[in-house]
């Protein structure tokens, strides 16, 4: 694990939000000792009996044994008056670890249950760290005694700090709506930030709300807006095979929020603040780029211009650079597979229009974009001008940082 | 343009290689004053009457007007009796040049046909450089007639300098075969050492040899090894819009090698050890890279697979490391979208086999890996445990030379 001394200069500039407390919801960290010594790696989170879970995964064919777990338990759960639990850890992601991963996953989930009294098919467990090398669970279920009696619905920061691994700061965020004049709070944290790409990331988030609302139906919100949130963010397309994103709703407001756009309009700006934090902390990463694409033949194909945008590696050094190379934006487009007719492109550098009708705009000024690049927020637009589909994603620079830290992690 | 002030220690440790002459061809370079200073940046071939032309081009949508041109040129011309020529600049790539781009290459075709009295679809003409900026073409064919002057069949190591742009090495191959008795010579010159990926590179290649064949078996003998040699190798996952692959066979030694096998490998040959000296030179690399995939459901599915590991930043720092980090691996793996199975994959570095059944191998010893990652010259090979498709593909570490050239390329 490299050494991080430094804050990402990208982080939100107030530190780690004020989060409300979620009735319902409790929290508790400890050393275990995973790996890491001298810092937390543990967080335990205790949701009361009558909540929904809702949930998303990395869609990695080599998944992590906690990912196949918590994916056979979501929404299989009858009412049966119990609570349910997460249990978090870092420093070891407990992937392609055959069988001894699943008697692990097992070992903590059954020790959880017993240390809160709940059924193991109500505790879910995330692993982040290493991957290959077995998981060290006894720590883990070693400290559960610990864990449950320090449970306090005021430390959810502490769990923000226990599940970071090369993460430069902890990541956390909260929106609030009124439902038939009922408050309803969201609440989430998360960790990330390298091998960050859709199909989720290396990138764990857990999500509280004190909203009523059915297990079915928090699902079906988090899936759509997990599309446009931490599925359009990509720090280096790298996807890992231990993301994993959990909503937990008590219900504890009691402000109903089935089918309820102003709700999941609330949630969706938690989730984006997250992703977007997640970006803002990718590895080396000293600008935050949002790429929009418009102008093309369907949604897929502007994502797929997006994603060849924000991936691609001569892009991101040039912003690195921070050289207005529009050359390298037309290349990505041209090598994205989508449909693109080099005549009717049109390319910004914030405002700036610098090229159009398949060549540098008349009107372009390259001190003018340079000045925008020369920001921390970066805006790329391209407009492909051959239909409507349009996407926005998110990303960062490559920078001798991004090698520094990944050069270098295991030793 | 990023000052190479050293040569790629993967550079062939002979240096550029005696290559023969091909009868029917001859070369010239000069000093244009493109883009560069105080070197040569425009080289002429000229080919005899008689001979065939085939080639292979990018497959990026933005192309630019070169690649266009060349196209449209291939495999059209009527056997009129003239000859043919190769013109190609460094230093400005003409593409995203919108109309003065086509102009740029009419201008430049038009003059290289007068120079040599041929028709101006006999001249096929690549630039490589900067995007988007106007090509200054008064400057190439103001040269013409110093150019067509200084033809000479000895020079085509100095055609291999003209053709740089950040390659910090000349690439040049040759290899050698006995048709009917009759010795055939095949060789070849090629830049290129960033934005290489398939759908060709930002590659150039020019191939000629003395072989007697049509332009059509040609054709189809340069597409099928393209597929293997030049279609198998990735730098940075990047596509050039003005990657381009030309082979002129002008028949002189006599030998007919229409449909033969043994001329299509000694075509292969050259190909391949051009693309292998492409990668050498990809920017920043300190280490080459074979990547081979077995076990795949199909050929299709072992290519992405060997894709995704060879372009997933995390493997190719984990590389620049030395770090025998097979996770990443499983993760590449997992990322690809090919079908793959946890517990029937298998990794291996070199010879040491590292991870089987869903883990580490019991008869890992990780030193063993670690030994092999010192090298300079690595293999991954990773086995599917599905079916019997396969492929091998060539890539290069990712380290802080890359970020340095290409944060800066413009500037």
């Amino acid at each position: 694990m490299a050494k991080i001394t430094k804050v990402s200069p990208l982080a939100p500039k107030g530190g780690f939000p004020k989060l409300p407390v979620i009735d319902g919801v409790r929290f508790s960290t400890i050393a275990a000792g995973v790996k890491y010594a001298g810092r937390t790696d543990v967080m335990l989170a205790e949701i009361d009996a009558g909540s929904a879970i809702a949930g998303a995964f990395t869609r990695s064919s080599t998944r992590s044994a906690p990912v196949l777990d918590c994916q056979s338990k979501l929404g299989r759960v009858e009412d049966d008056g119990k609570g349910f639990a997460f249990l978090v850890n870092s420093g070891n992601s407990n992937a392609f670890t055959g069988r001894v991963g699943v008697e692990a996953v097992n070992a903590i989930t059954n020790a959880t249950a017993k240390a809160l009294n709940l059924p193991s098919s109500h505790v879910y467990t995330s692993s982040t760290g290493v991957i290959g090398e077995p998981l060290p669970y006894e720590k883990i279920t070693d400290a559960l005694g610990a864990l449950s009696q320090s449970l306090d619905s005021n430390r959810i920061e502490d769990a923000a700090r226990a599940i970071m691994t090369t993460d430069t700061f902890p990541k956390g965020s909260t929106a609030t709506c009124e439902i038939g004049g009922i408050e309803v709070t969201v609440v989430g944290i998360a960790k990330g930030s390298g091998m960050i790409a859709p199909d989720m990331a290396t990138m764990l988030v857990y999500i509280f709300t004190d909203a009523k609302i059915s297990q079915a139906g928090l699902q079906d919100m988090v899936s759509r807006q997990n599309e446009h949130t931490f599925n359009s963010i990509t720090v280096d397309s790298d996807t890992s095979t231990s993301d994993s994103l959990l909503v937990a709703a008590t219900g504890t407001s009691g402000a109903d929020v089935e089918d309820n756009e102003t709700f999941e309009r609330t949630l969706g700006v938690v989730m984006k603040d997250l992703a977007h934090q997640v970006v803002r902390d990718g590895e080396g990463a000293t600008k935050f780029v949002e790429i929009q694409v418009q102008g093309a033949a369907d949604n897929g194909e502007a994502r797929k211009v997006a994603m060849s945008v924000a991936n691609s590696p001569l892009v991101k050094t040039a912003i690195a650079g921070e050289d207005p190379n529009w050359g390298r934006i037309v290349m990505a487009v041209g090598k994205s597979g989508a449909q693109a007719d080099r005549d009717r492109l049109s390319i910004w550098f914030g405002d700036v229009l610098v090229a159009e009708n398949g060549w540098e705009s008349p009107t372009y000024v390259e001190a003018d974009a340079a000045t925008h690049m020369k920001g921390e927020d970066l805006l790329i637009r391209v407009d492909l001008g051959i239909g409507a589909g349009h996407s926005t994603v998110w990303t960062c620079d490559l920078t001798h940082g991004y090698i520094e830290i990944n050069a270098d992690y295991r030793s």
